[in-house]
């Protein structure tokens, strides 16, 4: 399938964190660059994910905001 | 500021597109890895962005999905 | 690509609204249940979204919110 | 209320699950096309959603993706 | 339709400004304190929102960040 | 650091509610007016959230809905 978010950034699994709704995922993109992403536990579940697996950070980009430093 | 934003990813501008209500930025934060981002024109113009600019891209965790490969 | 998003809901595209920035894209999932979605207007021209195409309503849990009559 | 969330979904609840502070509602809004929302546990408690109870899948439009088959 | 989001705030509109897609709406929701939210065009003339009118700032709690001051 | 978050409201703390992988923080902006948002628990903690600390609620303006009243 072909996505309409605008960041579809890919990297490989660091940590997964299953709480008992959400889980946490951490996946690695570049060298220093990690991603987080919070989805549900049954997703994650779903998508077999853990530590090591490659996987897509998929970010709408309606949801990234821009900061400067001043 | 400190944010509680789990992702703040330091890049630069690469391109700028304003429309009347909406503004597309494009920020290069490693080799190859773009973040799009859109935001209100208002803040666009507001934080002074424009091409070749330091800027961070800042996501909640909660709007990144993971897409796994088949 | 298999993503987290725990809704993807197949249905027909039935109009395209073109903006300088964003787009909005009516997707018809079922006889009277139509599903309205803004993406970036790059998006739209990338994905080639037309009025009968068949497409896919992606949206994460987390986005979704309940409400009930009184 | 009248809201601005182009999306308005008429469903039925088909499971409530409960975390400490996130809850999973799954609605079903068609023959075979079910919605799953995630929201805070405590707003499940308010709205009293149980199985069976009649509820509204609200989604903003910028919060839909779409995607394509290739 | 009493919905899920945790944040419902009541004010007044203070500003509509239209582009072809999406419209933006500030709102002042005490002495002092506007909230300011994009939404469709079509929503924004669907509620004829104007300046003076009541309305209410709808936020679900996991589109809401925390800063602090260092 | 200065963001594209059109809104940036100022207050307190007043309850902090922590689960194993989310956090739901209740900030009181002012007499009355109240905001509720639901981050990342060690989010929460990094900022060391805690009653009567001085924080800001961020909201990106496309994540705020507007409802009038019939």
């Amino acid at each position: 399938m072909k996505i309409s978010a605008r960041n579809a950034i890919p990297g490989k699994v660091k940590k997964v964190k299953l709480g008992p709704v959400s889980a946490e995922i951490t996946l690695e993109v570049a060298r220093g660059i990690e991603i987080v992403s919070v989805i549900s536990a049954t997703s994650a579940k779903a998508l077999q994910l853990k530590k090591g697996k490659r996987a897509w950070a998929l970010i709408k980009a309606s949801n990234v905001m821009i900061g400067v430093d001043h």
